[in-house]
C-alpha cells in the first residue's frame, strides 16, 4: 500500500528548497533592514477568530475554511490568513502598551484555503506578509509598500505593477455604501445570490463577484475615489508623494477593492504586468484596517499590512528565468581506497565538517571509480582521495577539480589547504 | 469580544523569535557542511499514513493525533512527527531512483500532538529532523548521530550525554520477543490493559510503558542486546568505533527502545545529564528504520534519522544561560526636525534600507527629545539627525552612539559615513 500527498498540496523537494531558503533569507534580511521582527502564531485557531477578523461575508470564510474539533470539542481552524492571528496576538499580549511604536511584525509559514487546485492555488501554500500596528502615519503606508516592492526586486523579478486606491475613512466609505446600494438596488434581482445577500450588508464585496463581473452596473458603479472626505482625500495623496519621492512608480485603480471586509484607506496590489502565468498575475495584496484590532477585542488602534504568497513569487521567477541557485554546496568529496581508509572516513568527515567544510563520501560501497563519478556530479570543488597506503603514512591526495591539480599532503596541512582552494574558487 | 489562543499552542514573539532563527539557520548551515538536503512536506498527510508509518499500538495514533475530516470527506491528519511524511514522498517521488544515494534529507516545521500541555510538552511544537535512506552502512548512524549532537554543541550546550542501544534485525528482534512474551506472560494480568494489549502484537512496547515502569518484572526483562545475532552485533560494535573515533562519548544502554514501532538495530536518545528542566531530559532521539520504506509501499530500503523539539533545545540553553542575541539590530535611527524633514524621511529611509543598513525613525509624531529617546532605547549604532534647515542645504547629523561624536555631513556622503562607522562599531 503506497499514499499520496493530500490534494492541493505538494511537497517541496531538494532542488526546489533551495529557492525556498533563498526567498525566505532575502525576506528575513529586508525586514531586518526595515526594523520589522518576526512573529509566529499557531497553525491553526479559533474558528470564530476568523469569521470574526476575515469577515463572515468573505468567501474565506463562508467556503474555503478547514475547520476542525478537537479531542475537548473545541471547533478550530487552519489559519487562512496571516492577519487575524497577528493581530489575535497583538490584543492578547497587550502590545499596544509596547513602549515601541509602531509594532511592526513580520511572519512567514502556511495558510490554508479549501479551493480548487490549480496553477498558483494550492490548498497549503505559504505566505510571507508584514503588518504595522499603531500608527495612522501615511508613510508607514508607503513603508510597507516599499517593502514588499523591494522583495521582488531584490530577488531579480521585473515588470511589476503596483496598483493603489483608497477605500477612504469610515465616513468616506458609509458614503460610498449609499450610493453603491442606489446603484444596484433597482436591478438587484439580476446578481448572483450573494450578491444579493451583500447588498445591505457590505455592498463594496459586489464589486468583487466573480460571477456577476460582466454585469453591465459593475462598470458604471460608484467609485469611492468620488467619495473620499478631506481627510481620507489627503492621506491618500500623501502616500502617493512618498512614494513618488521613492521612485517606485504606481497606478491608481479606482477599482481596487481587496478580498476582506476590514481594509479602509490605503489598499494597494502588486501585479506581474504582462503574461504571467495562466490567469493569476496578482502577486501582493494589503492594505490599512485600521477597525480590526477593535473588531478582534482590542483597543481602537490603526494598522497595515501586506501578504504574498511565496509560491506565486517562484513561478513569476521562474516565467521570467531568473534562477535563484548559483553554485554547487559542496565543498570536498572524500573518495576512499581500501577498508582502513574507509573505516578512517567517518572521523575525517567529522573533522572537515567541524572546520565548516561542506563534504560528503560514499555509503554504497561504491568502487575508486565509482566515488570518483560521485565526486563529479555532486560538483564539489575539491575531490580528497585517501588509499589505505597513504593513510598509514598519515598523508592524503586533494584533487582541485577546477584545474585538475593534485597534491599529495600531510593529513594536518589538509585544513589549510582546502581553505585556500575554496578562496581561489570564491575569487574565480 | 476577544480571542485567546489555542491550548497548548504559542505565539513566538519578537525577543524570542530571534533564537529560533539562529538555531534554525545553525541547522541549516549544519545540514548543508554534512550534505543534507531541505524537504519540505505538508502540514497534513492522509490519517492511515500515521497509523501505518508510526504504528497502531503507539500512544501517538491511538490517543494524539488532530485528525479531522476535509470538506471531500477525507480523513486528514496534522503530522504528528516528520519521518512517516518523508518516507511517504520518498515512495511516491521514486527516490530510490535517484542518483545520489544515501538521499540525505532534514526537514524542520511544526508537528501536532493532542497531549496534556506541559513546560517542554505542548500540542503544537517544531521538530527539526534528518533522514537518511538508501544506506545500511553504520557510517551513516555515525553521521547522523554527530550531526544530532554537533547542533547542540554549536549553539553551546553543555552537559549532553548521548545514549545509544541496539534493537537488533529482523532476526534478533524476533528472538527477544519471544524472551519478552516468555517473560511478562505468566504475570501480564498484573500489568496495565494497554500492556496486555501489548504482549502478542509487540511486546517491545511493555518497556516503554508509563504506568508501569516499577513492576519488578520491568528490571529484569531479557535486554536486546543479549539476543543479538552476529550481523547485529557488529554493526553495532562499528557505530560504536566511529563514534570512539570522532571522540563523541556515549553510553549503551540496553533499555532504550524508542517510542515508535519502526526502529532496529542502532537507536540513540540525546539527554541533558543533570538537572534539565522539570521530568523532561531527552533532547532528541532516532534511530535506524529499515523496514518502514517497505511498510509505507516501498522497496525494501534501509533508513535512519533523528528528530529533537527545538523547544526543548531552547529551554535547554536557558537552563544553562546560555543567550543565543548578541547584539542589536538597528544600524540607524533618523531623528527629524520640522515637517520637510518630517516628509523627508520616508525617501530617505527607503534609500538607506536600499544600501543594505538596518534603519527605523518614527511614525508616532513624536517630538525631537522623544525620537532620541527611542533611538537611545532601540540601541541603534547611529543616529541621524535632520531639520529643515539642514534639509534645505543637502546636509544631515550624523551621530555615532558609542563615542557620541558628531558630524554634518553632505547627504551624498551619508552612505560612506555609516559603513565605516558600523565598521568600526564590529571591530571595536
Amino acid at each position: 500500500m503506497s499514499f499520496t500527498i493530500p490534494r492541493g498540496t505538494q511537497d517541496i523537494l531538494p532542488g526546489e528548497s533551495e529557492k525556498w531558503q533563498i526567498v525566505e533569507q532575502t525576506a528575513h534580511d529586508l525586514c531586518r533592514r526595515y526594523n520589522y521582527k518576526e512573529i509566529r502564531t499557531p497553525i491553526f485557531e479559533q474558528t470564530e477568530l476568523f469569521a470574526r477578523g476575515v469577515g463572515d461575508t468573505t468567501d474565506i470564510v463562508q467556503k474555503e475554511m478547514y475547520e476542525f474539533k478537537d479531542r475537548g470539542d473545541r471547533s478550530l481552524t487552519l489559519r487562512p490568513e496571516g492577519t487575524a492571528p497577528v493581530v489575535r496576538s497583538y490584543v492578547g499580549e497587550k502590545m499596544h502598551g509596547w513602549v515601541n511604536q509602531p509594532v511592526k511584525l513580520y511572519y512567514t509559514g502556511p495558510m490554508f484555503r479549501y479551493e480548487r487546485p490549480q496553477s498558483g492555488r494550492m490548498r497549503q501554500f505559504v505566505q510571507f506578509g508584514v503588518e504595522a500596528l499603531g500608527s495612522a502615519d501615511p508613510a508607514v503606508d508607503a513603508e510597507v509598500i516599499a517593502l514588499a516592492m523591494e522583495l521582488y526586486q531584490e530577488l531579480g523579478l521585473k515588470d511589476l505593477k503596483l496598483v493603489i486606491n483608497s477605500l477612504g475613512d469610515k465616513e468616506s466609505r458609509e458614503a460610498h455604501k449609499q450610493a453603491l446600494i442606489q446603484h444596484f438596488e433597482p436591478r438587484i434581482n439580476e446578481f448572483c445570490a450573494d450578491c444579493q445577500a451583500r447588498l445591505t450588508k457590505n455592498p463594496l464585496r459586489i464589486l468583487d463577484c466573480k460571477v456577476d463581473r460582466d454585469h453591465e452596473l459593475m462598470g458604471s458603479a460608484p467609485a469611492i475615489l468620488d467619495y473620499l472626505n478631506e481627510d481620507s482625500t489627503k492621506y491618500f495623496k500623501q502616500v502617493q508623494e512618498f512614494l513618488s519621492a521613492m521612485k517606485i512608480p504606481f497606478v491608481v485603480d479606482p477599482t481596487l477593492v481587496r478580498g476582506l471586509d476590514y481594509y479602509n484607506n490605503t489598499a494597494f496590489e502588486i501585479m506581474l504586468d504582462g503574461e504571467g502565468f495562466g490567469a493569476i498575475t496578482t502577486l501582493a495584496g494589503g492594505g490599512r484596517y485600521n477597525g480590526l484590532v477593535e473588531d478582534i477585542g482590542g483597543p481602537e488602534t490603526p494598522g497595515i499590512g501586506f501578504a504574498l504568497s511565496i509560491e506565486r513569487l517562484l513561478m513569476a521567477l521562474e516565467v521570467q528565468g531568473v534562477d535563484l541557485i548559483q553554485d554547487s554546496q559542496l565543498d570536498v568529496y572524500l573518495v576512499t581506497l581500501g577498508d582502513k581508509a574507509k573505516n578512517k572516513a567517518p572521523e575525517l568527515l567529522y573533522q572537515l565538517r567541524k572546520q565548516g567544510f561542506s563534504v560528503d563520501a560514499d555509503y554504497m560501497g561504491k568502487k575508486m571509480k565509482a566515488q570518483m563519478k560521485t565526486a563529479n556530479r555532486q560538483q564539489a570543488h575539491a575531490v580528497l582521495i585517501l588509499g589505505d597506503d597513504e593513510l598509514a603514512e598519515g598523508k592524503i591526495n586533494v584533487k582541485e577539480m577546477a584545474t585538475g591539480e593534485q597534491k599529495l599532503l600531510q593529513l594536518g596541512e589538509l585544513e589549510a589547504e582546502l581553505a585556500a582552494l575554496l578562496q581561489r574558487k570564491d575569487e574565480a
